[in-house]
């Protein structure tokens, strides 16, 4: 998928919002375990119910990998579902790869062409050749961590670096990369007054911004600092959305609380 | 496996070669796409012709990931098949994993619980956070990127934060952490020179060391900076060993370079 294809759905939608497909077979209703793919039942259901109202679904491969196999199968199916039913929504396999080059160009391989998502998020710390082999797909996103929204963040990324913080580092060089123009950034939103700096840098580039919600960021604050023109966000939000209720009408009580996201976002949305 | 298992194995094989198994369709004898899982084959052949000259293999994920379901499934044979045969060889999943809390326990699961693998390689982008839920497993090893042998390497690793260079940050940093006994480190061997001042931070820790050989590291330079009385090294080499042959000969070409690297360590043992 194109920027301005992703840009043209989120105008149409008046909305800008990623439901994280964070299935854990723990918390997912309980009626739902006698099926044969539980983690696929769910997340059908979850996006039968929201399509209309996001404009990307988000995976987090960790909640796939930690069923082994029937796992992986899941999200294989799902991604198929989403590709097939609803082509014109973004789809982010949240990886958080990174390695050296021809390893991430396998990991590449693996999300965008096995799998077939439009974009993967990766690590920045292996630097440069890390993240190259993903940019070099075509019309392809590689969404790097940038600035997180747990609390190890201070750990590295807020600290200073050549006179600016790290994070504002990793943003500033990978501007100097190869296909560049593909990169995406996450950006936490629990501190979002950060997010008027990172505008300087890359006034153009979308920032996937988790922690909405759940980890306590403000969807003013964040539109208020981090939106562009061309709206330039997606704001995440997984639990708040999906296990939203533990009982047989969990698609409906997601779909209302996705509902309750995207008319604040329409509220805040510029006029043309 | 616990650290002194880890010890006493390369104590008694005069070893400490790690043998990465990254299986590439494109690289292994053309014979074996015959077969019905040609990368589950082509390991199980390495590992029968060399066992006895290493002390632990390291699958990187995205070789299998690549190959979608079937490169998963090739994944877990080959980890069943070494905890089956060969119980006392430390196995590596080289994932590079690292997220938000509740998701790194679920990475861990995947790796520790239903893959078992004894460790798992983890960037520390993200923070204590991110790495912490991983050391909560006994008698498992979360083995966290340092310093890496690509370039990219000098991107942000080698920035000077707060007054020493980031990979050393990391280091010392991660020393404060919960369960940080079950941490060991990557550090990249083409540049050997460094490891003397990361044997200052972490003098007992395990470091994985890949880069030897196809990568340009020496293993000499390596052992002289880097080895403390334990031995604290595990030394990978993966193309240089898998890919010796192209020919049906591949596993019995792979021992032989297995051999001369084992002799090249014993030659550099410390004798007691």
């Amino acid at each position: 998928m194109t920027t301005n294809q992703l840009i043209s759905e989120i105008k149409k939608k008046k909305s800008f919002l990623c439901i994280g497909l964070d299935v854990d077979l723990k918390k997912i209703p309980q009626h739902l375990l006698k099926s044969k793919d539980p983690i696929f039942e769910f997340n059908k259901a979850i996006i039968d119910a929201t399509h209309h109202l996001c404009v990307a679904y988000k995976p987090n491969t960790a909640f796939y990998e930690a069923y082994g196999l029937k796992g992986w199968k899941a999200l294989e199916k799902t991604i198929k579902y989403l590709n097939k039913n609803h082509p014109d929504i973004f789809t982010i396999a949240d990886a958080k790869r990174g390695d050296i080059g021809n390893t991430s160009t396998m990991y590449a391989k693996a999300f965008f062409e096995d799998l077939a998502f439009d974009s993967v998020t990766v690590a920045p710390y292996m630097g440069k050749d890390s993240v190259e082999p993903f940019l070099a797909f075509k019309d392809k996103h590689t969404i790097m961590l940038a600035l997180t929204s747990n609390a190890g963040a201070f750990d590295f990324q807020t600290k200073t670096v050549d006179g600016t913080e790290l994070y504002k580092k990793v943003i500033e060089t990978s501007k100097t990369w190869e296909n560049s123009e593909n990169l995406m950034y996450v950006v936490g939103a629990t501190k979002a007054e950060y997010l008027a700096d990172i505008r300087k840098i890359i006034p153009d580039s979308f920032l996937l911004v988790p922690g909405v919600g759940a980890q306590g960021g403000s969807l003013q604050e964040v539109c208020k600092y981090g939106m562009n023109d061309k709206i330039g966000l997606l704001i995440n939000s997984s639990r708040g959305i999906i296990y939203a209720s533990s009982n047989e009408d969990f698609a409906q009580a997601a779909a209302l609380k996705a509902k309750e996201l995207q008319k604040q976002m329409q509220s805040i949305f510029p006029t043309e």
